[in-house]
This record gives C-alpha cells, sequence and structure tokens, in this order.
C-alpha cells in the first residue's frame, strides 16, 4: 500500500520498524561513495523524507545516477535517524523510476529569485516557498468555509456573467461569442442583439448584489468566487483576476457586522496556524521575521473601532509630514493607514466614511454627510475587508442612484428587494489574495495566486 | 440575544418555556378573530417556526394587518404544540415589523410553476421547494471540500482567463477591455495586441491543464470553480456557465481514479443525507418519487466497471429498437446510458472508449484503438464524471496533439510537465450542478443554479 508522506509523518509511531512505499519527487541527492541521500517529497507534506540507501542495493549504481525532479517510487524501512532534528529516514529496500527529469530542469536545489519563479508558474509549487504558500491558500481556503458553515451562513455561487452594469462596465471584461473580427453592426454600434445573450454581458467585479438576494432569504450568505477589474494597474497588491469572500447577513448593522469580521478573521488566522505549523514557521524563519509573533498579537487583541472622522482629527494631530494631507472629507491614504495602526498598535475598524467617496449602496446616516461604511486596517497590510450597512429604504436608494448617476435599469431587482420585507442589513468583501499576503508574509500578490493575470501577463 | 430558527429546533428541549427573539419573514397569515398563526422563516432551517398570538397583544389590531413576505422581529415564549406533527410553537409577547411587503408581492403561499419561479430569480429562494435546493447546493459544496481536504488533497484556484486555447477557442468566450464600437486594426484583423493581456484572452472551460502541474507538485489537487461553454444549446442539462470539479492525481492510474471517484461521490451523497434531512425527504415527496432509495441504493452499491466494447456487445445483443444504433467505434447514446445502467441496476463506470471521439491528452491504450477514459452513468441521471488516464509520454503526446491538430503553442509548458519527473497520473471532472440534480431530483439545470445563464437569458 502506497502511503502518503503525511501520513507517515502522522502516524511514526506505530511506522517505525515498518516498510513502507511511497511515490514522490527527488527534491535533492547527496551522493557517496558507498552511499547516498535523497531529499524525497511527495507533495503531501511540508517536509521531505530522507531516503538513504548503500551498496547493499543491487542497482547501487543506477539509483546514484538519478536526478533532481525525477518521479521515483520506493519502498524502505522506516528507522530513526542518526541526523539532528530528523525524526525519522528510510533505508532503500527498492525502487523504480517513473519519470525522470534533465540536467537543465529549472527548479534546482538552490536560491532561485521569486521573479524566476514566476516565470516558472506551472513549477515553481514543486519549491518550498511557492509549495507552502500553496497548501495554505488551501488550507485558508477551507477555514473560510468552515467558519461560515458552521454559523448557518449558505454558501451562493453568484454568477460570474452578468449584464448588472452596477459598478461601471469600464471596470469589468467585456465577454462575447462574436467574432472579433467580422463584428454585426447596427448604425455604427455593435449589435449585441447578435451574441449570445442577446446583450452585451460581462465578468463580475463583485456577487454582493445577488448576494444580498439572497441574505433576504437565508438570513446569513457567503460568497466565494473569482472576481475581475481590467485595471491597467501593476501594483503589489493588484490583479485583474483574484478571489473575493463576500458575506452578506440580514438583520445585522454596522456593529454586528464588525462582530462577525472580528470573529472570522481571527477563526482563520488560528485555524492556519493549527493546521499549518510547518509552514508558518517557515514564512516567519524566511518570509516575513515576527509573522507568527504578528499574526499571535491580532488573536490577542481587540480591533479598535473609530470613526474616519475621528481617525482625520488624530492624524491632523500627529507630528509627521504628510506626502497627502488627512482630511475630514476625503480617503485616507496608504501613509495613513500605515500610522493608525501603529498607533492603536492593533487591528482598526474605521467607520463612518464621507459618502461621496462611497459606493451607492451604503446607509447614508443621519448626518446626512456620512455613510454606515467600514474598512479594516490591520498592521503591515492596510486594508483587509471593506463593508457597509446597505441602505434598505427603497425611497433613499432610488434618490442616492439618481444623484449618483446609476443606471437603475439593470438593477431594479435589487432595488426591489427594498420593497418585498426588506430589512436593515450588512455585508464586506475581503480579497482572498490579499488575506493571503497577510498571512503568509508574502509582499506580491503574483506569488499568492497559482497563475496571476496582471496587465501583458496572461500566460500558461 | 437574538437565535437562529436552526439554534431553536437543535436546542428545543432547553429552550422549552424560554423566551426568545427570532428575525425573519412571514411565509404564511392565518387570522382568526380572537388569535393568530403565523408561518415563519428565517432562512437558516428548512421548516417553518409557528408564531401564535391572540388578544392580550396591545397591538392585536396591527399585528392582524401584517402580510406575507414582510420582515419581523419577534419576542415570545418557547411552547408546547397543541398542533399534530408539530414540535413546538412560540407564543407572541411582542413583536416589530421591519420591513413591510405589498400585496402584489410575487412569492404567495401558493404553488408557483417553477417557469414562473425562475422568471423571479432572485425571490425564489424564499420558497419551500428553491430554499432547500441553495441550501443543498451549500451543503453539497462542503461535502465536497470536506472529502478532499480529508484526503490530503491541496485546493487550487486554477485561473479563469487563459490564453491556453487548448479545446477550440470557438468553445470558449472571449473576454476584452477594449471598445467593441471602435476596436483598433491592424491588416484587416483586431489588434489584440492592444488588450490588457496583450492578446486575446478567453475565460475557461476547464481548469484539468492547470490542475495537472500542481498535481506534479502536491500528487492529488482538485479544482473547484467556475467553468465556461459558449454552446448555443437549450436542453435541460446544459447552461452556458457552470461550476465544476476537476481532481487530479498523480501516480494514480485508470482503476485508482475509479477508486477515488466511487468514494468520494458515495462520501458526498452521505454527507447530504446527513446534514440535510429535511430537504432530502421534501424533494423525496414532492420532486422525485423514490428519490432517497435511489441514493441509499447508490450508497450500498459496488459500481459497476466494464469497458466501451463490451458495453456495445450488450446493447448489439438487446432486444431493443435503437434510435441511434450502437457501435464500436462510436459514442454512446443517453438511450445507451439508461439502457446499461437499468441492465446492471448500478452506476456503471464505462472504460477503454475509441480514442477518435476523445480528448487529444487521454492515454492511448497498448491496443492503439482505445484510451484509458472512464465515464460514470448513474441511473437516472446519465453521465455524472468522466475521466482519463492523462498520456505521460512526451513524444507520444506530441503524435497525438499533431494528429488531432492541437496547437503546441499555448500548452508548450503543459507538454512540458511530461519531461520534468513525470509520472503516470489520472484525473476527472464532476459538472457540480448536474450532481445537484442527481441529489435533488430537479429536472433542469436552470433550478439548481442561483442565476443559470443560458442562451438569450442573462438577467440578474
Amino acid at each position: 500500500m502506497v502511503m502518503d508522506v503525511k501520513e507517515v509523518y502522522q502516524q511514526l509511531e506505530e511506522m517505525m520498524e515498518k516498510e513502507v512505499v511511497l511515490q514522490g519527487w527527488i527534491r535533492n541527492h547527496r551522493k557517496q561513495k558507498e552511499f547516498g541521500f535523497i531529499d524525497f517529497n511527495d507533495g503531501t507534506f511540508f517536509k521531505n523524507v530522507q531516503l538513504v540507501y548503500d551498496q547493499s542495493l543491487s542497482d547501487f549504481e543506477e539509483i546514484q545516477k538519478l536526478r533532481v525532479g525525477a518521479s521515483l517510487e520506493v519502498r524502505g524501512k522506516v528507522i530513526e535517524s542518526p541526523a539532528k532534528g530528523q525524526a525519522f529516514e528510510i533505508h532503500v529496500l527498492d525502487w523504480k523510476l517513473l519519470g525522470d527529469c534533465p540536467e537543465n530542469y529549472p527548479i534546482q536545489p538552490k536560491r532561485h529569485t521569486r521573479e524566476f519563479l514566476r516565470e516558472q508558474a506551472y513549477l515553481r509549487p514543486r519549491t518550498n516557498l511557492f509549495g507552502a504558500v500553496f497548501r495554505v491558500r488551501s488550507v485558508t481556503a477551507m477555514a473560510i468555509h468552515e467558519y461560515f458553515q458552521s454559523h448557518n451562513y449558505i454558501y451562493v455561487h453568484t454568477p460570474l456573467i452578468t449584464t448588472a452594469d452596477c459598478e461601471g462596465s469600464d471596470q469589468m471584461f467585456k465577454v462575447t461569442t462574436l467574432d472579433m473580427d467580422h463584428l454585426p453592426k447596427n448604425e455604427g454600434h455593435v449589435d449585441m442583439s447578435k451574441d449570445l445573450f442577446g446583450k452585451q454581458a460581462y465578468i463580475t467585479g463583485t456577487g454582493q448584489l445577488h448576494g444580498e438576494a439572497f441574505a433576504m432569504a437565508y438570513k446569513k450568505i457567503y460568497t466565494f468566487g473569482p472576481t475581475f477589474r481590467t485595471e491597467n494597474s501593476n501594483t503589489k497588491t493588484h490583479a485583474n483576476e483574484f478571489w473575493m469572500i463576500e458575506p452578506e447577513i440580514a438583520f445585522c448593522d454596522l456593529n454586528g457586522l464588525m462582530d462577525i469580521e472580528e470573529e472570522m478573521l481571527k477563526y482563520v488566522v488560528r485555524y492556519v496556524l493549527e493546521h499549518c505549523p510547518e509552514e508558518m514557521d517557515f514564512f516567519d524563519q524566511f518570509v516575513e521575521k515576527g509573522l507568527k509573533e504578528k499574526l499571535n498579537k491580532l488573536l490577542d487583541s481587540s480591533f479598535v473601532r473609530i470613526s474616519h472622522h475621528d481617525v482625520v482629527d488624530i492624524l491632523k494631530k500627529a507630528d509627521v509630514k504628510w506626502e497627502f494631507e488627512p482630511d475630514y472629507g476625503e480617503d485616507i491614504a496608504k501613509e495613513h493607514e500605515r500610522y493608525i495602526t501603529e498607533y492603536f498598535n492593533s487591528p482598526v475598524f474605521i467607520t463612518d466614511w464621507p459618502k461621496d467617496i462611497k459606493a451607492w449602496y451604503m446607509k447614508v446616516n443621519a448626518d446626512g454627510k456620512t455613510v454606515a461604511a467600514v474598512d479594516l486596517e490591520v498592521p503591515g497590510a492596510g486594508e483587509l475587508m471593506g463593508g457597509s450597512q446597505r441602505e434598505e429604504d427603497y425611497d433613499k436608494l432610488m434618490k442616492r442612484m439618481k444623484e449618483m448617476d446609476i443606471d437603475e435599469d439593470t438593477v431594479d431587482w435589487y432595488c426591489n428587494l427594498r420593497r418585498f420585507g426588506g430589512c436593515y442589513h450588512s455585508g464586506f468583501g475581503m480579497g482572498f489574495d490579499r488575506l493571503l499576503m497577510y498571512i503568509t508574509g508574502i509582499e506580491n500578490i503574483r506569488d499568492v495566486i497559482p497563475f496571476p493575470r496582471t496587465p501583458g501577463n496572461c500566460d500558461y
């Protein structure tokens, strides 16, 4: 019976002195005259297994020729390792080469730059770093599902293709089945009635509107899926395709929303620390010094809640020469975010933002100037979640849409939710990739996405 | 403290004679002269809660005016119900209207046709039927994650936007940021170098190729995300956007793959039966008579494994007048699928298909005529999964691609996986929406997708 390397580590006590069969890849091979060591990994566990062989093998000369990258089946005996810090090793009894690998294999047991590995996106999960990153990505996704499912949320698959043009179609990719070289025209414009859906469709930038419809049926829902932006932006935190989680909760106000955001984030961080201790140690040591301390501090802290107005007060009083002068009616710049999380030395919920810089569906506060919006700023990563209480009053929503020039036609159903048993409700969005950057310490979003899409980059 | 209705049901013994606060919607309202009954539902549980009120309420006249669909906060005492088949009811102490609902609310407590409700996609999760369908959708998704995560699989987010034109770009939606009315041209063709990615990009029909790359690092991976097809097809089983699960396993042959498919399907079916007993009873009673028996039979059966050749033998010998004559070199028609699952009275794996009707990446068998492919046919639903062992030999793969006229340029990285420690490996795809049709008994794919996209239909 072939075992996963992870199972051997988990059942080590029972496995001692027993035979196992493993299948995996050679990460490193150190040959001596009379014996040799192979660092062997099957991808199910962060740590390698050390294979030890000697001249008792009839095919000793052949095994010595094995190259890094090759795939191998090996039968061996689990034994105590004389090497320090190594729980066991496997004494090879026999082996079989499954897939060879040439000398010019790009992933050699040495330090590669992240830029180089980005060019080898289809091979980089075989390295220690990216192997750890994408396992943590998988485990973090599971943590999110477990949190919401165990709290009676319904997971909703909101549509990717949409005609709801609510956030400005210039930020959305258009999709078409038409022959781009021979588009049907009608009075100078492309005749989209000839397309598969009979009109111009897009791939979506948010599942929120559809999520709200389901929250009005299930009370608590979440989405977790890909979203798209056409931004021609080449920063470390922007990608054109990214995954997002968008919970929406009926009968929930802004304070209730913050409670959920805080509880969820702590749940996920704790889950990853518990389920990926080897990977988190590795990140702590080689990616971001102090990462684990940062995360444990988050678990122990009670997040600060402060209004945008009071944040600006603090910023104005600060003895800092700002690049962007803080202002009560303005957005908060990166330098401000950094200052305020350092000021409180804690994650900070900033609430009640100037309405003119926020979205049309947010509930306007009694002051008429601010909206019941909240951004969560975390030390070292800036904004991690953005949420709001939604405008539940039909007339107020319509007025706001007119003011902000939102086309009502494609979202009339959304507005109708206010007429049919609507209630106060709130929701937030969390960029999954940015959460991963925060959890792993990785600084570039391209390095937490398996095959990242950024302007000019859509290989693979 | 506001509770979820689900929590009240779960903790009923402790809650008896206690006060609770609930928030939810009115599903039905029966008024008598001196008292009244409200069927109340907050979406967290399939069953309603019966609210009972009487003239002891100071606002008795107001509560009597409440309409179906309105949202309500209610404080009341949990008491034993005199009504049959009802574990408890709630005696209303006070209440607050949160959101009113007009008389012309489309979702009234009566039988609506599914066609009508499809037109009300944003409201239909408030009905018993769709409330159950989309909760089962959520729970089934969780079952899939739990199965794979507990078996050491890595969840991979393969890219949606892709330039890998491997299955024929005419079946993929093109995406663009260009102004369709004013496309830049170059020698008569659209100049795609001006687009955001510098070339024509698509939204994908499969994550398999990218999944294989990750299987060569992690041994066992799965994808679970949206996929797209441009088919102009208006059947009950086709949608242009649907969710798919695509596991890929290194060091796994076709027999190993069938073991996994069978174990996974049974795990998921058992999980849903256990986690959604109320919903499954409802489907069994009102959607597909015998549904639960069908599913329990699946759990108890050992799936048949038979080659395509032997299936055609059986079909040829059958005393049936076929619409499509079965043939050794041909695909199997719906009528054949039905016959063969009835013949064995069990799910059937059909293996070793004629290579000319299957995909280019499948491993050609020693006979040179068939490929190591497998389709799982289940009674009453036809094909539920399709998988294969992949061609792991670089030269054979290249030869096959030439034969089948596959453009190597966009998938050279995929082919390279065979050169760098490639190994025998297999994977399958399962349409999530079709799985849901099978589990719920719902016959039209439009009724298991929250906001379905089909030709001419992209509302919401």
